[in-house]
């Protein structure tokens, strides 16, 4: 496995041999490293000393079931602090496949144009993309297969990412070919955007898979993991509901975002939830699939298509973040408009959850009513028009509340919360404020710990743990769901590693991995200027107590910063 | 002299003597103070934990020539951190007449109501605001006139600090009653608004001069100041061109900033010079004033009132800093559309500076072209009508370039740079960058410094040097221009000091003053989460060359992080 290290400026690619003190890592935990080494932490995140890293997690590319995922990382312009955001799709196994452990993508280029990056194994090409400019992930993508062929893959971004909005993200094909796989947060599309790459495109033609130390062991370990995660209990809920299942959960925590987090509870969560949305999807028929893989080989299946009432396609997936956000976060309780919401934003490229909180906080501030579907579908048209509103939206909740004078902002480090109150899920609240990444629950969900969520007691420990876990799979490559198939055979981690590479690992793999990626991360961050003092819940959250529960968030800040002590 | 607390929730006033800690300050020290002592650092600046301080410097109310100015401070919302902005007129001495050496408002109301606030000798009143709503701070000074009677002074806000844009300031009526002095950067008008104080009405009948202990000493102290200043060759430049004799200075240096900072000379320079205005103002008659005092008994009378071609008067007074930054700025070479855009901005009570360099950036993102007046004015009426482009530009320039995804943002943490081109005038430039207020001219410009301003050895000292002297002043409630006189003259302040408090001050006084503030307002930045690597100029800065010295920011990041140690 090599470092790609392309110069954008140069147009210029060096293929070299993974550094020693980078071995080992691979996705979130090498982004940290990487960064660390070698990005200037104060620097402008859309400026040339940025770079942004693609790395396929640790275990990608050994066709084991939803451990197949790619890292995109740089310095995030919407928290100024370290990011990594990772996507299903086809684009990690694909650049294993040509042998790269990381692209590091470097510099900007000087003129006005706008490119194609290919990668294949002859190495690196810039195509001009000026007939790509202005186009939607879903156009892009299919002028990219029409050009490039049915078998790549590719990391693109939408016209948000050219606006460079702080909340574009990148898009990857999934198995499918459907550029639904996006690296969501923290503004990512806007620095891939600075570099002016309209899209990556992977032909691993003549690529191979890489090796394996021990065979024999791997298979038998590859069986024992592949079982416990078939046989988990929630692997069928969420093949049958996917992560909408969590809309019902989370409502009956009183966890349910709810206009503009005013609320933990939505009176039509029935309307918008997996089992209404299960039922809706196999009533419709045509395009709709209740269950969907997204990465080649997945056994947990957990995507879907939505499919409008004539049976076509309108998103897919429909996830419960984003009906979290742009459903009960909007009032909105029609199922059909949030996916239209999803759609509009995933074709331009924007992360759903942090354009969901923005519209939220404009809601409050009277451009829209809560409810209105119709109006929010058309602000986030004032996106694709490139309007100053539509701008504002698109460079997320907190500038959005800043300008419009709105307080309650439901964010950290200037990223949106995700659908999860963290009032009402106090370890979740904790992951908020100390994740290096900004409010981000895959950092560290507590929902499934078994404490009282309500009380401020242990959950900054429960927060440790999950983000530990969060950070080692990020840096394995492994979907988080398939951690419910080590969470039943803890084993299989280190013996699937011993197995691959000859490691040692022993049992405390994962969490020493996460550890590790997270003091990293926190480094990072310190040499970007973020203290203590930007690990904190906002102030309104610790003030204003949340209906049902009339919780307020409560976990001392004391606590808090001895969390990775 | 006391410490009026007032609760905005309460409608309560509690008057106490100043604490012991907090005695030998006033102004822009006695805020530090203030707020490290009670004011949480990372809470929200338009929270309830914010508290908006009014304190004048420690020498006003004595009578001294430009020696009565009003420090207002608090956390600001467009840095983050500490804030003074000081100001002329009328409101500090009144509020020594009336015994208060601070105000601090605390909290935040219930419901929805707008108040004005009146201090007499009978304590404080709040009024009900509503009939002031929206109004332009012009029309709320005339009504409050009215109802308060000719003979008071106030702090108000116009509909900026109502709308809690980032960039609102605090008016103050100068001596002939017009609300023409702001206490401009860093958005303390929306401080004011979120404790929902449309105005600060200070009736001082009844009040009384501040003791002074040894009157001879003082007089003869006060005439040999007086005589310096009167004597000094600046003051007589100043009385004639105001501050707008900087545009020739500035240009000759190449530190105009022009067309949003892209060059340091501007072709028509002339039309906005000191000596332009000069001519025009006397030609034109009516109105118009070359010569025109902001406080009673200031013998520099740098001020103006700028009148149009029909002699009626358009804006008082006319700045080096809204002409450089409205003007050059923005290409725009006429005066006369110059001071229509400072009257739109002080009228909506928005700080000329961070609204000209917000249009700057707005223009190289294409809302407007470069010198198009027309186009300017419409974009400042656009803050009047409150719209989302509105709101925007009047929320400062690093979200307007952030939103509009323009890489040349010329601001330090948050705040715009004034008309001093830090590359050009490389110790301003180490001001800007380590400056506990963000990029301020007046927190220690170093123009007159004897150094060669083009290289980057000797500015970390000039600017020390002029930054404590800033600070210093600033504590005194002197003007930067008295300073002058106290230059000229040394010994004169420490004389004062000694007779007015009967103190030991001896001739490094200004600097102990000025190194006091400065060390109590990093420890609330510090509080706040800001670190060195908030100290740093805009990175383009440090990249790009300025035309036509082809300078770039190279002062040493290591010898910056010293400054103050």
């Amino acid at each position: 496995m090599n470092i790609w290290r392309i110069n954008v400026r140069k147009q210029s690619c060096e293929i070299s041999p993974v550094p020693l003190t980078w071995e080992g890592l691979g996705g979130r935990g090498l982004i940290a490293r990487i960064l660390v080494d070698e990005v200037p932490g104060n620097c402008e995140p859309l400026g040339r000393y940025n770079k942004l890293i693609l790395t396929p997690g640790f275990l990608v590319g050994y066709g084991l079931s939803s451990c197949d995922r790619i890292s995109i990382g740089g310095k995030s312009p919407l928290t100024q602090g370290v990011k990594e955001a990772n996507a299903g799709g086809s684009t990690g196994l694909k650049l294993v496949m040509l042998g790269i452990r990381a692209l590091i993508l470097e510099d900007m280029p000087e003129g006005s144009g706008w490119w194609v990056l290919r990668l294949s194994k002859d190495g690196a090409q810039f195509h001009r993309a000026d007939e790509l400019l202005g186009k939607g992930v879903n156009e892009t993508a299919q002028l990219l297969l029409n050009k490039y062929g049915n078998s790549i893959a590719s990391a693109l971004i939408g016209p948000a990412g050219e606006m460079g909005l702080a909340s574009a993200g990148i898009q990857n094909l999934d198995k499918d070919n459907v550029p639904s796989r996006i690296a969501a947060r923290g503004g990512l599309g806007a620095v891939m955007g600075s570099k002016r790459l309209k899209a990556i495109v992977i032909d691993s033609s003549g690529g191979e898979k890489p090796p394996i130390v021990d065979w024999e062991a791997f298979k038998i370990a590859r069986k024992r993991f592949t079982e416990a995660l078939v046989n988990h209990p929630q692997t069928a809920t969420y093949r049958d509901y996917g992560t909408a299942a969590m809309a019902h959960m989370c409502n009956a925590f009183g966890a349910l975002p709810t206009r503009n987090f005013s609320s933990g509870q939505f009176e039509d969560v029935e309307e918008i939830s997996g089992e209404h949305m299960r039922n809706l999807l196999l009533e419709r028929g045509g395009e709709s699939k209740t269950t969907h893989a997204c990465m080649v080989g997945c056994s947990i299946r957990c995507s879907n298509v939505f499919g409008g009432p004539d049976g076509k396609s309108i998103v897919s997936p429909l996830e419960y973040e984003t009906i979290g956000l742009m459903g009960s976060n909007l009032g909105i309780s029609s199922l059909d408009t949030v996916a239209r919401l999803n759609q509009k934003a995933n074709d331009l490229g924007l992360d759903s959850i942090e354009l969901g909180a923005a519209l939220g906080v404009a809601a409050e501030a009277g451009l829209m009513s809560f409810g209105d579907g119709q109006r929010a579908l058309a602000l986030v048209d004032e996106i694709s028009q490139g309007t100053p509103l539509g701008r504002l939206l698109g460079s997320g909740a907190t500038i959005t509340g800043k300008v419009l004078n709105v307080q309650h902002i439901p964010a950290v480090k200037g990223q949106a919360m995700s659908a999860y109150e963290p009032r009402a899920i106090k370890g979740t609240g904790v992951t908020y404020a100390t994740s290096p990444q900004g409010a981000d629950h895959t950092s560290g969900l507590t929902i499934r710990a078994k404490i009282n969520h309500l009380d401020p007691k242990g959950q900054v420990d429960a927060s440790r743990n999950a983000q530990y876990n969060a950070a080692g799979y990020d840096t394995l490559g492994v979907c988080l769901f398939a951690g419910f198939g080590f969470a039943a055979a803890p084993d299989t981690l280190k013996d699937l590693l011993n197995a691959i590479y000859n490691q040692q690992a022993d049992l405390g793999i994962l969490q020493q991995l996460g550890k590790k990626t997270l003091l990293l991360e926190r480094e990072f961050n310190i040499k970007a200027g973020l203290t203590k003092e930007q690990d904190r819940l906002p102030e309104w959250m610790t003030l204003e107590a949340l209906p049902p529960t009339q919780a307020v968030f409560d976990v001392p800040d004391e606590e808090m910063d001895k969390i990775f002590d």
